[in-house]
């Protein structure tokens, strides 16, 4: 991009600008020619390219190859920012090649109800560890020169009436859970774009939302690019671009609409201005690597790249007696369709056609281990066939250990419908309890985007790997764990419950009649099952490995007024390579508002040669330790006492240390409806009113004698004390309030 | 009241019209003594008189002598709407007695929490348990000419910030938990006066609230009476008078203000006019009652009414070896200061003082028992004596059995404060503790008002009888029912949980910054717990017997489109005479909205001699099937099967019948955000539908032929649909709903 090429939205005719507000097609921004700018394509993918063959079409399951990256859910277990920074730059080669200038993606919603059916293209139900990880996603592919969209602002938490339904939920809540990644993303990735969301946010749809979309995101957070719609996001286009949506997407054909709101003057022409720039910055921005010739990506590396990140996205949830990894010369006996057919991909708008998928049969042969195989099921809903059972059986009773392949089928989740149950198909469950029956060391490979149930059948499995889905290169990455040729390091982005009717969401999702009520307001997840010491079947952030680890020489040391840094020595006491995630929590004390009892702030993975330590440092700032205060509308940080705790999950704090934070300066203010108590406890309205009640007792107004009538009075507010001792309680507080503010104004 | 004494507000000064709005004092209603209109005393008291003697004072703690019946949460264990009339009446005598025109209760909120500070003043979980029980409060009192004050209205759940909290709920909560009181009580007793509550609801003062204290309560439910303001809840004179608030108490000498505003123009004359007349006719009517002269009311014949009240107040929880009742010539040891200093009543403004207290010991020697005793403990916060404790170990060992009085102290519940936790004294869980261990023997009597612990100390009790507070003639009837005398006939009206964390309320209570979420929505109580299958330690409904019972003869039959009479034949299989509740609760098949699985729609109490048998017969209607629907801002009664389930608790259902209810004639209009599977699924819909299909596909516009993509496809508005499909889905939109309601007007 030279300064000779810019285009300023000035010299545009009011339909060229319009024009620029909406797609070409359904997959193409539309350019200006005639001024030099080119329209580009976008495309769906958070975790690869899903390039529709034909840019006219909407069907989803039509699209070039391209490397088919682990899905978020999968991904997400890494707990690994430079490993998914890697994914995200191999993403962008991809774009590069396919000529696409701004992939749809990292989809950063938060896992609010394990039934959410896109919860396998999201992150987490914490916003710290979804913010850290979908950021480095952002800065690959923009290190490329192309463009991401962070998706969907805001609070697109289900599938259940995405189009229309709103999330009803107060600010604190937004602030602390909706909001933080998208937040966090915008302010250290820079993301070109972002994506409105569907639903209506506190009854005003995510197109149309002008806080969101411009106070909270452009004014609050300095962001820059553009924001487009989801598609068919768009009710009421000039409301959009009042709004602060940059791009209509699909095309509705509307721009006339646009026109005449503008010449009427319900629609500003300085916003409609503002809008259509965004969109000539974008274009320009993305004129550089649009412009490459020839280019094309390493296919083998990207697959490389996939295999690497599966490895670290799986989860080793149990290994009872270390009957994992294998030990070449056991025989093994293979069982479930799913190593001959893995699932690997979600459905929907993220649905990829991959460069090549190697199934885990396969990658064991490749490997050189000589395996039985058994399908033992079918992946349809067909009843169970009994010759499927006896031949499964018979390869698991003459083999030493049973690795057992069950998921979810394909049906079982995809964009645009909920879950309804965690359970795992019933015809897998028996097969398991018999083959457990006659093989005990029989070990679990989970395919699955959402959380499953595992309560009822967890004791028959000896071990169990939740390997989510896992992309193109599930199948040997599975394998490097199984044969220890790699070490399983992933831990769970989310809390498995014990079962599904103990989420906090369980009385609110997915809603209805166009409503959910966010009920549980900031306890998500962890942050409910441990603030109220509920069971749970495996916590946030668990996750076994074949090595072991120590945290020693644990630190916590002030580097500011409100910021600490917290350092800890790992080292890994096993004979095995390995990764362990160190995880650092806030527990807050004493606070005026209701808070989790601990929140993730920060974490770090570390690769340990057997034997080896390294030192964590980690950096702990005042917002760690704040919440978003309703009557401030703003940030908070109290002053006292917090822990820190180093954990390997949310249930195994290693140790905790005792801080104290002084807080920031901001305070409370007293105002009409603030209660005898509060007066009496403010510094500067307390001599007031001792003033004042000396006055009224001079005019014969005195508080009750009876201290346990006074227990009533001191939560009353002031005013209201005062009318039931007999005087005009309005005039009082009038007169106090006048008195209170001329004291802190000076 | 004649024709001739009728004061007409219009011939009325707009001065004299302001004071009938606001008391003369804290406790009078001000007259017009030139008008012939004389002002009267007003009282607290939902389970007795408070009558202040200086009424001047606010004071709590000092009134004229007055029965002190059972408090609501003892009162509303009977289940016996029969026998709370009669407390009514009695009542009412007092208060025509005391020349009282109106007392200041019941109060019917809904015990949202556990924790709620003024639980002991309210009735239950369930708000047909309580309409059904304060509706014949309400009759008994006003059969007396003398008024009552529903209160608070609305959403008045706790104490914490009770003057400015905002209860914040969506409709069909409020619809279906927290007005069904009201609304029964409104529509059944018609009482006289209801009283605004301190609080909001979604922002907006109980004083100011237009919808709750005007269309709701007067044009949708018929209430033809005055609403009073909480004691201090007025913010604006004028603001509540255009709301529909009658009388502002106590006074805030702003009769001047009201004036000003309607001269002013910001209130109207018409609802002055309407408010003042509404006080006259409460003047007119209370005339009578008032005029009576020298009447005394029967202050034995009271204490008698307090005393079957407390009997039947009190539930059994558990009688393991049949160790209750006691058996004359059983060596007793009776322990813990509760049984010579009763805890008999809460804090605040219900506080009475009595005719006359009995303690049990005293009611144990009346009754011609030999009763050793010893206290055991003080109630103070002292730490345990030694002394005390051995003395009762002492006691304890040379017994037979022990009785041991247990409780909440004075100051762990009042009005003004919430509890912040359900334990129980430690020091007194100690002594049972010892106790159990010496004699094994040990029944436990709890005094407290609200639900308090048992979980961890249950299995130490052979017997455990709640006796909740139970007003002065608890003691008599605490030994009444221990030795045999009565037959404990109490059923809880709220759920026992095994512990705090599990109730449904936890995230989001007491709520912080002015603002509690209600977050469980419609689950509150046994909704919750049963929904979700959750365990409890005792049920909603429970409560044991000396008798045992059988159901037989269960019938349920249609008596109406959408109406059944529910019939079962109740026995007494036992010796002993006893009385049985049968609750029918209503268990909803699938809906378009999330249902608790049950809910109790009716009861009945039964009593019965030794082996009699009696049926009873319970009506429901179409409204016991409906939920409120927010899309149609009404009652909507589904088509399809219900369960009625004949039970003893919420978690004993003798039996469940299953009805197909035909549903009322409402129906969801299909609108502009409707998807494309309601149109096709709708009747008149469809075929629009189709035919613009076909028109589109005329024009070369076809959806997409890809399964998978049209799962995504046809839960969006058909709009969105359209315009993926390459079409104007706005316009086609405006089409298909033109079209729809020319076809829906026919």
């Amino acid at each position: 991009m030279t300064e000779q090429t810019h285009v300023n939205v000035t010299d545009l005719s009011l339909q060229d600008e319009a024009s620029l507000t909406s797609g070409s097609d359904s997959w193409h921004v539309q350019g200006l020619p005639e001024q030099g700018l080119e329209g580009y394509m976008i495309t769906d993918g958070p975790y690869g390219l899903r390039k529709a063959k034909d840019s006219k079409s909407n069907d989803v399951y039509g699209s070039v190859p391209a490397t088919c990256f682990p899905p978020t859910a999968g991904l997400a277990s890494s707990w690994n920012p430079e490993l998914t920074e890697q994914v995200g730059q191999a993403m962008g080669e991809e774009c590069v090649q396919e000529k696409v200038a701004v992939i749809l993606g990292p989809g950063v919603n938060i896992k609010r109800s394990p039934l959410g059916g896109r919860n396998f293209e999201y992150w987490s139900e914490d916003p710290v560890l979804t913010g850290h990880q979908a950021a480095e996603l952002v800065k690959g592919v923009q290190a490329q020169g192309i463009g991401t969209s962070v998706k969907h602002f805001a609070a697109n938490n289900q599938e259940t009436e995405r189009l229309r339904s709103s999330s009803d939920m107060d600010e604190r809540t937004l602030r602390e859970i909706y909001l933080p990644a998208f937040e966090y993303i915008v302010k250290h990735a820079k993301p070109w774009t972002l994506m409105c969301a569907y639903n209506r946010l506190n009854g005003v749809f995510g197109s149309e939302n002008r806080r969101l979309l411009t106070d909270i995101l452009r004014d609050e957070w300095g962001f820059d690019g553009i924001v487009m719609s989801d598609w068919g996001a768009v009710h009421n286009r000039a409301a959009a671009l009042a709004a602060g949506l940059n791009l209509e997407m699909p095309p509705s054909s509307s721009d006339d609409e646009v026109v005449a709101a503008v010449q009427a003057g319900t629609l500003g022409k300085d916003q409609l201005d503002a809008m259509a720039q965004g969109m000539i910055d974008l274009l320009e921005k993305a004129k550089p690597a649009m412009s490459r010739e020839g280019y094309r990506y390493d296919v083998q590396a990207h697959n490389q790249v996939a295999r690497q990140a599966a490895c670290e996205s799986v989860v080793m949830l149990k290994n009872d007696d270390g009957i994992l990894p294998l030990h070449k010369g056991e025989k093994v006996a293979v069982i479930g369709e799913f190593a001959r057919t893995p699932r690997y991909q979600g459905g929907g708008s993220s649905h990829i056609t991959p460069t090549v998928v190697t199934n885990a049969l396969d990658a064991f042969k490749s490997a050189g281990w000589n395996v039985d195989f058994a399908p033992g099921f079918t992946l349809d809903d067909a009843p169970q066939s009994e010759d499927l059972t006896q031949e499964a059986l018979c390869v698991a009773q003459s083999a030493q250990k049973v690795v057992l392949f069950l998921g979810l089928p394909e049906d079982a989740e995809s964009e645009g419908f909920d879950r309804t149950s965690l359970d795992m198909p019933a015809k897998q469950l028996e097969l398991l309890a018999k083959i457990s029956e006659v093989n005990p060391n029989t070990v679990v490979v989970l395919s699955n985007g959402s959380v499953v149930s595992l309560t009822e059948w967890l004791p028959q499995a000896k071990a169990v790997l939740e390997a989510w889905l896992l992309g193109q290169a599930g199948g040997q990455a599975i394998v490097d764990l199984l044969t220890g040729e790699a070490n399983p390091s992933g831990k769970l982005p989310q809390t498995i419950p014990v079962q599904l009717s103990d989420d906090p969401t369980v009385m609110n999702f997915p809603g209805e009649e166009g409503h959910v009520r966010y009920g549980e307001g900031v306890f998500v997840g962890y942050r409910y099952y441990d603030s109220f010491k509920k069971p749970v079947l495996f916590p946030f952030g668990f996750g076994l490995s074949y090595s072991s680890f120590e945290l020693s020489d644990i630190t916590v040391e002030h580097t500011g007024k409100n910021a600490v840094q917290v350092r800890a020595r790992v080292t890994n006491t096993s004979a095995v390579d390995g990764a362990q995630t160190v995880q650092v929590y806030v527990a807050p004390g004493a606070s005026r508002v209701q808070r989790p009892s601990h929140e993730l702030k920060a974490f770090q993975k570390v690769f340990l040669r057997a034997g080896e330590s390294k030192t964590v440092s980690m950096d702990l700032s005042e917002r760690d330790f704040a919440y978003w205060s309703r009557t401030m509308n703003d940030w908070h940080t109290e002053a006292g006492s917090y822990g820190i705790e180093l954990a390997t999950s949310s249930r195994a704090i290693v140790k905790r240390v005792d801080v104290t934070i002084e807080g920031d300066d901001k305070v409370f203010r007293l105002n009409e409806e603030s209660s005898m108590l509060e007066w009496e406890e403010d510094p500067i309205g307390a001599p007031i009113l001792s003033k004042k009640m000396e006055e009224l007792a001079a005019d014969g107004v005195h508080l009750p004698d009876d201290p346990n009538t006074m227990i009533l009075f001191r939560t009353m507010p002031m005013g209201t004390v005062v009318t039931f001792s007999g005087a005009d309680g309005r005039q009082v507080t009038r007169d106090l309030i006048a008195s209170y503010k001329a004291a802190m104004s000076k």
